[in-house]
C-alpha cells in the first residue's frame, strides 16, 4: 500500500490515471461493503465521469487541478452531497436531499478530489459504534463479531479494508478516533473552528452547547496532513463566519530549539475512571520505553484532573433538551431504538431538560473546568522566559485512544478517553502501535475494578485470544489550536521509535 | 494634550515621572467627577504607591517594567479589581468583592500600568447611556442635559474631560463606541475571542448567546493600538481557553500592493431603518468627498442587508431568559427601574423566555444571517486570483456611529448602528470627525420618517442650536478578525484627509 502522499504524486505526474485509481477503489469499496456493511451508496457514474474529466484536464493542460488531483475520497453520509440523500442515520429523514455540497466537499472538489462512496453512521450519530435501522450493523474487518467503532464506523471499516485511503468523518465524542483506533488507522479530531462544517446534517445542529468537528481518517499520517493543509489553504474562513483565520502553520518547526528537536511528552496511563485493557497498557509501555531509549524526548507523567466530572459535563451538554429532539426523530418514524441510542439518551444519567438558568450554570461549570485544565497544562512549565513565555511546558499528551481494542458489538459504553478532548477542545490524533498478542497481553486477575464502569470494561476482556491480531492504537493530544505541533510531534515520535504496525492490507 | 504614545515615551525616558502623571490624572478625574458624575471610586493611595514603585524601578534598573510603564489607566467598574466592589450597576450586588483582578488588568499591570480610577455604568449594563440607582446619572461634559452615552459612559465623560487618556470599557451593543462617539474619542470594539474578559461581572455571563467584548477608549488612535498590542503581546490565550491565538499582526501592511497603499472603502449612508441626523450625514459626506479628492482610495456604496432583522435577532439574543435574571436582580433589592432598563427589558418586543427548541431555531437564524452578511461582503470582489483569493474586495465599511450626536438624557433608544457589528462580530472603531455647526446642519423639513423608530429619532433633532459644538463621530468597520487592517485603514484615512477635530481638551 502506498502512502497517500505517494498516490497523490503518482496521480499528479500521470503515472497513475484517476480513472484507474478510482476504478480500483470502487471495486475495493464494493468488496468492503460485502464484508463489513460500511457503505450507504457507491457513486460509480459520477465518480468515473469526474475521474475522466480530471485525467483529461491533466493531459490537456499539463498541470493538476489542485493539490489532491484525481484522488478518490470517501465521505460519511451526514456530510451533504448535492441532490443525494441526507438522513444522518434517521429513518425519519430518509428522502431529505442535500440542497448543496457541504463547504468541505466544495473545497475538496476544488482540490481535485473524486467522490465515489458514502459511508455508514449509527442511529443518532451518537454511538462509538455503527448500527442503524437504515443500514443495519457495520462490523469490524478483523472480526465480524466486533465493532469497527463509530460514529464514523463506515469510514473505519472501509479504510481498514483499503476501500479508501482518505475519508472525511466527524467527531463530537470520539467518532473519528474510535473507528481509527479500532481499525489500525490514523484519525484526527482537529481543534474546532478550523475545518468548516456548513452543510452537514445532525440533530441539535447549531445548538452551540458542544460542537462536532469534521476531520480526516487515513491509512497514513501524511494523508491526515495533506487533508488539513488542503482545507486550510482554501481559507474556508472567508466563507464560513464560524471559523478562525489560522492557516496551516508548518513553515517552521514547533519543536526545534537550537537546531535540534526537543519534545516533552506527558503520559496519561489511565484516566483513573476506567483502566485500559492489557494490550493498550502494553502499547503505552512499549512506546514510552522506546521514547526513553531513543533520547531527545523528555517524558513526564500526566495527572488526569477530574475526568469523571468531565464526562458528566459533556454527557449533559450533548442533550440540553433532555434528548427531546432525538427522541422525536426516532419515534416519529416508528423505527426501533438501537441499544446504544438508549445508552446515550434514555439511560444517560446526566440527561435532563434544562431551563435557561440551568444551561447557564452548566456553561459556567464547563468554562471553569476548561480554565482549570488549561492551568494544569501551564503548571508543567519549568520557568518563565524574559518575554513572559512559559518554558519547558508539555508539548503533547500520550494516552490511550480507548479502554481496549475493538470490543464486541453493542458494548462501546465508555467514551472518556476520547470525549475528554472534545470537552476541552484539544486536537487529538489516533495512530496504530501494535497488535494484540495473547502471550503478552495477559490480564492481572487480582485487579479490583474501581467502579461499575471499570467493572463493565474489565468484563469485556474475557481472554486475549478473542482479540488476537487486532490493532492496538494510542492517542496523542495537543493544546487547543496546536494542531500543527501535534502532527509534527507524531511524525517525530513515529520516525524516532519506528512503529512497525502493518494493518490488514 | 499629548498623544498616548508621546506620554508613554516621556514616562519611559523618565522625562515625566509616573507619580507626576498619576497625580495630574487623579486631580483631573476628581474634577471630571464633579462635572459629570463619571467615577465610582478614585484610588489615590494604591495608585500613588504603584506610581512610586514604578518610578523607583526605572531609577534603579534603568529600564521600564513593561510597554505601558507608569501610565495611569481608567477602568469600568464591572471589570474586577481584587478586593474592591464588583456590583455591575446593581444594588443587589453592592458589597460583592472581586476575588482577583480580571485577567486583562493583570496583563495591564504587568505592562506597567497604574490603576487610579473606576468608572460608572448603568443599571443592567444595557443602556447606551449611564444611569443607575447606585451612582445616579453620568452626564455629557459638553452639556449636562445630554448623555455621554453608555454603557461605558463613565469612561466616555472621564476621557472626554481628559481625566484619563486611555480606559477599558466593554461593548455588547455599542457600549464602547457610543460613549466614544458622544465625547469625540476613539473607541474600539475588537473582534470577540481576542481580548480576555475573565473576571468581569454581568448578568447572564457565560450564557453564550451573544458575547460582550472588552476594549479601549482613548484620546488618540495610537492609544487604541498600544492597548491592543500590549494585551495580545501577553498571549492571553495561554491562560484563557476562550481566546484565539492571534497575535497583533501589523509587521506588514494589509493595504499595500506593489509598494503603494490601496484601500477600498464602502460607505453605508443609512441603515434604511433610522436616518442619521444632519450633522452625521454631513460628517459622512465631508469624509467621503475628501476621500475622492485625495485619490488612492476606492469608494463604493454599502447596501445594508436586513439591519432591522439584525436588531430583532440581537435584541432576542440579549435576553433568551425573557429578562428573568436581570429582573430578579433589580427587584431583589427593591431599587427602582431606570427608564432605559425598561426599554431594553420589559418593553423589548423581542424578549421572550425561550425553550431549547426555540433557542436552536434562533441560533440557526443567526448563523444564516451571519453567513449571508459574509457572502454580501465577498460579493464586493471584482474577481478571483489564481490562488483562489478574492480580488478587489471591500477593506472596510465607513458608516455612522449612531443616528445623531449625544442626545438628551434617557432618549438613546436606537442601537442599530453599533449593535449590527456586535451581531456579525466585526471589529469596529469610532473616531471624531467634526463638531455640530448650526449653519450647516439644517434639517430637511420635508423628510418623512420611514417608521416609528425613525420618527422618534427625528424628533430628537429639534434644532441644531441645541447641539452646537458637540462632537460628531463616525465608525469604521472591518471583517471579523481583521482588527489590524481596520486600525491601519483608519490611520491611513485620518492621515490622508487630515481630520482636524480637537475635542474639548
Amino acid at each position: 500500500m502506498k502512502s497517500v502522499e505517494e498516490l497523490v504524486a503518482s496521480l499528479a505526474t500521470g503515472r497513475l490515471s484517476s480513472t484507474e485509481v478510482t476504478s480500483a477503489f470502487l471495486r475495493r469499496a464494493g468488496l468492503a461493503q460485502k464484508l463489513t456493511n460500511c457503505v450507504t451508496e457507491l457513486l460509480p457514474e459520477r465518480a468515473l465521469a469526474r475521474a475522466k474529466e480530471l485525467d483529461g484536464y491533466l493531459a490537456e493542460h499539463k498541470r493538476v487541478q489542485g493539490p489532491l488531483h484525481g484522488l478518490p475520497i470517501s465521505v460519511k453520509e451526514h456530510i451533504g452531497m448535492k441532490d443525494l440523500d441526507l438522513n444522518a442515520g434517521f429513518v425519519a429523514w430518509v428522502g431529505t436531499k442535500a440542497e448543496d455540497d457541504a463547504l468541505i466537499l466544495k473545497i475538496l472538489w476544488q482540490a481535485g478530489c473524486v467522490f465515489y462512496v458514502r459511508t455508514t453512521e449509527p442511529q443518532t450519530l451518537m454511538h462509538l459504534e455503527t448500527s442503524s435501522t437504515l443500514f443495519g450493523v457495520t462490523v469490524n474487518p478483523f472480526d465480524q463479531s466486533l465493532t469497527p467503532g463509530g460514529s464514523s464506523g463506515g469510514e473505519g471499516s472501509l479504510i481498514g479494508l483499503r476501500g479508501s485511503c482518505l475519508g472525511v468523518g466527524s467527531d463530537i465524542g470520539g467518532s473519528i478516533r474510535s473507528p481509527a483506533a479500532n481499525n489500525g488507522l490514523f484519525g484526527l479530531r482537529p481543534t474546532s473552528c478550523r475545518i468548516p462544517r456548513m452543510g452537514c446534517s445532525a440533530p441539535q445542529l447549531g445548538s452551540g452547547y458542544i460542537d462536532g468537528v469534521l476531520g480526516p481518517l487515513s491509512t497514513s499520517l501524511d494523508g491526515i496532513k495533506m487533508f488539513m493543509k488542503t482545507i486550510l489553504a482554501a481559507k474556508p474562513w472567508v466563507t464560513d463566519p464560524n471559523l478562525v483565520p489560522l492557516p496551516w502553520r508548518d513553515e517552521q518547526s514547533y519543536l526545534e530549539e537550537n537546531g535540534r528537536k526537543k519534545l516533552k511528552v506527558a503520559i496519561l496511563w489511565s484516566d483513573t475512571v476506567v483502566k485500559p485493557h492489557p494490550p493498550v497498557m502494553r502499547a503505552l509501555k512499549e512506546v514510552v520505553s522506546r521514547l526513553y531509549e531513543v533520547g531527545g524526548v523528555e517524558v513526564v507523567e500526566w495527572k488526569p484532573y477530574k475526568h469523571d466530572f468531565a464526562w458528566e459535563l459533556i454527557a449533559s451538554l450533548y442533550y440540553m433538551d433532555g434528548g427531546e429532539q432525538t427522541t422525536e426523530l426516532i419515534d416519529s418514524s416508528g423505527e426501533p431504538w438501537r441499544l446504544l441510542s438508549r445508552f446515550i439518551v434514555s439511560e444517560n444519567p446526566y440527561i435532563k431538560y434544562r431551563n435557561i438558568a440551568e444551561i447557564q450554570t452548566l456553561r459556567l461549570q464547563r468554562d471553569k473546568y476548561l480554565f482549570e485544565y488549561s492551568q494544569l497544562w501551564n503548571s508543567t512549565a519549568t520557568g518563565v522566559a524574559e518575554n513572559g513565555d512559559l518554558e519547558g511546558v508539555v508539548d503533547v499528551i500520550l494516552c490511550p485512544a480507548s479502554p481496549g481494542v475493538a470490543p464486541p458489538l453493542d458494548t462501546s459504553r465508555y467514551w472518556g478517553y476520547t470525549s475528554q478532548w472534545n470537552l476541552v477542545d484539544y486536537p487529538a490524533v489516533v495512530f496504530p502501535v501494535t497488535t494484540v498478542d495473547p502471550a503478552l497481553d495477559v490480564l492481572d486477575k487480582s485487579y479490583v475494578p474501581m467502579n461499575e464502569q471499570d467493572r463493565f470494561n474489565l468484563g469485556l476482556y474475557d481472554g486475549p485470544e478473542r482479540y488476537l491480531g487486532l490493532p492496538v492504537s494510542l492517542q496523542l493530544v495537543g493544546r487547543k489550536y496546536e494542531d500543527e505541533k501535534l502532527i509534527e510531534a507524531l511524525e517525530y515520535i513515529t520516525e524516532k521509535i519506528g512503529l512497525d504496525f502493518k494493518g490488514c492490507s
